[in-house]
């Protein structure tokens, strides 16, 4: 039952809710370049694909001796493989030579391996005999200590898909390929009205009857919190005329507009009349099964969503929480699996991982829900890719004086 | 057992943050006066008294009458009161009349009480006789309905602390007693100083040989998110002078400083003798018993923690987390107990509170450890008390199945 001011009995929270949720309309936002030193914690506006290789050359992971691997196959402390010490890699410099056969090149970490070699020999892996000639006492695999060419991110491979919250990891990887500027999404622009006859902005001095204006503060911090931006509307007197105007203009200029007024009776059946007048559908209801907050008013006008809030300040934060945030999120383009949300989670580790006693292990985890559970997924690789900070979700720690985590354990992933 | 670059067996990650800890100079930050409006987020560089009372008038918090509470005793449906309309109360403006005997006053939610009103009878609770007489249906007791002169905060109360974070509330509750400005601590800043013969920012193109500046990118993000400055100062080839004159500069400008770099042997030894050649202690750590993040350096010049980590991006993720993250909410000058960092936290009830079956009821708590466990202490008093948003923590939801929650009973207190 609902007379003409969209008044009925209180509705539940999820129901409140549900009927908001239906009628907004979900527009794509615009976006906009930014350089990536100022894209921290925006939502990407574009799919990245990369546009280099990272690395764009082939690099050793460890001081030591590019070498041909095959030379070192058989090697052993008891019978060494004898190789001439030819050449040296220096950091930041293309290699400039070829190896031959029989021969290895001093190498850094992070030089870039000489064209024929295909592996490195660590430092400690082989002794100097004289000045030319080393021993090698461990055979090096093809590609040991090596991170290949485009073996972190390859060009034209997705890195970031578009609503993605731009974390401090996603950025350097944007900087790691070379990438300047970034599109992402222009925050939500939240409307702020103000009223009663009694307000007065803090800046002014209080006559007798009047109170200064405090939601307005609460509101855009609560906005400035969830990723929008807040336009202070003004304070404005209880005159049907004037609300409705700002109303109308808030609702063309902005993504959502909040009513916060009086609590009395009177001045939440003006709030319902200007949303109902608006446009359609108007007011959705009037009136939450909730406390704090129960004389709030919630609708839609041509997609935006409004809320009428009583001018309680713990009604405020209440109804912010259940009816605003949330619809922020959707408004910003953020797309997000719900449980990413919170800030440690339990979950379930999906393989067996190992660890050496004596040291704590800091595994990167990507989190992925199967059939209602949480799955925590090790994310494996050097810790030189820098891929592997951007496909994870969050850390599990295993303790110095544990041998590893097996599957199916239940692990706490402490997200990003 | 320590050579004079520092180098000693690996120490864990507690006994590396133990010496950090033991060493770092806590001086209390600078204060800037900002406008309230951009001081959300920010770390309070002074306490608060209130200059004002709010309210500044005796306040109705319902639609009704203002009564003398003494007319009105004995009333009941079977023997109403009689009581005159003689009055009305404006919103925002004096009332300007005194209350006789025998007599009330139309008043709206929010409007000023007149003299000799002690209470307000809801609309509900009355019914029109005719155009000047009421009938009074049940007894007001003195101060009901009520919101007294100071009631919410009484002038000279202590608001808010020093080293308190700004929430909305916080914010709001300081425009509602009239203050236009507040002192907040500088941000602390955090150099990053990027080594690498290798090394070229993203703008440029790639040689081979060459990568591209991520550390810088991903640190700055992680600095940013935790409310500290970062001063990039650019990318240094691995020159012992220049890196000296880098690190002595930032020392002196900084309040915490990163030297990322290399994970060659070299490049670590280079950073552990530029630090401790800067000044007393020097080097603290070199080397700890982590992964990622095995190579990592510590160690505080005249007061400045510096910290030289291995190239490796999630190294540096990991390291900023276990020695920067905490050592920046110090150097902002963050007073905050430790378990309020987290978002959701258990508790248990201090105090029985009752719910309406039918209605989600939000409870705004205060959380308090005694004895190692976590109390969750509603915070009572009318929801249009800011300051009962700036006493709570958070709020815990009892939901409108419940009848209440009962004292020692656990609970989940989503934080503010």
């Amino acid at each position: 039952m609902r007379d003409m001011l969209g008044r009925e009995d209180a509705v539940s929270v999820g129901e409140a809710q549900r009927r908001i949720a239906e009628h907004v309309e979900l527009r794509e936002p615009l976006s906009i370049p930014l350089p990536i030193g100022d894209s921290y914690g925006r939502i990407l506006g574009e799919d990245i694909f990369s546009p280099e290789d990272l690395p764009s050359f082939s690099r050793s992971t460890v001081d030591g001796f590019a070498v041909i691997s095959s030379d070192t196959f058989g090697a052993s402390e008891s019978i060494p493989a004898y190789l001439t010490v030819s050449q040296e890699v220096f950091m930041g410099r293309e290699s400039g030579f070829a190896l031959k056969k029989g021969t290895v090149a001093r190498i850094p970490t992070g030089g870039m391996l000489p064209d024929g070699a295909d592996a490195v020999v660590m430092l400690e892996h082989a002794q100097s005999v004289n000045d030319g000639l080393i021993e090698i006492l461990k055979p090096a695999a093809p590609g040991e200590n090596v991170i290949s060419v485009g073996e972190d991110v390859r060009k034209g491979d997705l890195m970031l898909r578009k609503g993605h919250v731009l974390r401090p990891q996603d950025v350097a990887a944007l900087a790691g390929v070379g990438m300047t500027e970034v599109m992402v999404f222009e925050k939500p622009k939240v409307s702020i009205i103000s009223t009663g006859d009694e307000i007065v902005s803090s800046g002014n001095p209080l006559q007798p009857g009047q109170v200064r204006d405090i939601n307005s503060f609460n509101l855009a911090g609560l906005i400035l919190e969830n990723g929008g931006v807040p336009v202070k509307r003004g304070i404005f007197r209880d005159d049907y005329d004037d609300i409705m105007a700002v109303a109308a203009a808030s609702v063309e200029e902005s993504d959502l507009v909040i009513i916060t007024g009086g609590s009395s009776v009177g001045t939440m059946d003006m709030t319902a009349r200007v949303i109902g007048n608006l446009g359609v559908p108007g007011v959705l209801f009037h009136g939450v099964t909730l406390k704090p907050g129960k004389p709030t008013i919630g609708g839609v006008v041509n997609g935006v969503p409004l809320f009428g809030l009583p001018g309680h300040p713990a009604a405020v934060t209440v109804c912010f929480d259940l009816f605003i945030k949330p619809l922020l999120r959707i408004l910003a383009g953020i797309d997000e699996k719900e449980f990413l949300k919170r800030k440690v989670l339990k979950a379930r580790m999906a393989k067996n991982v190992s660890s050496g006693i004596g040291r704590e292990e800091h595994i990167r985890v990507a989190v992925e829900e199967r059939e209602g559970e949480l799955w925590a997924l090790p994310i494996l690789g050097k810790s030189g890719l820098i891929r592997t900070l951007v496909m994870a979700d969050g850390t599990v720690v295993i303790p110095s004086q544990a041998r590893g985590i097996e599957e199916g354990e239940t692990v706490e992933v402490v997200l990003f």
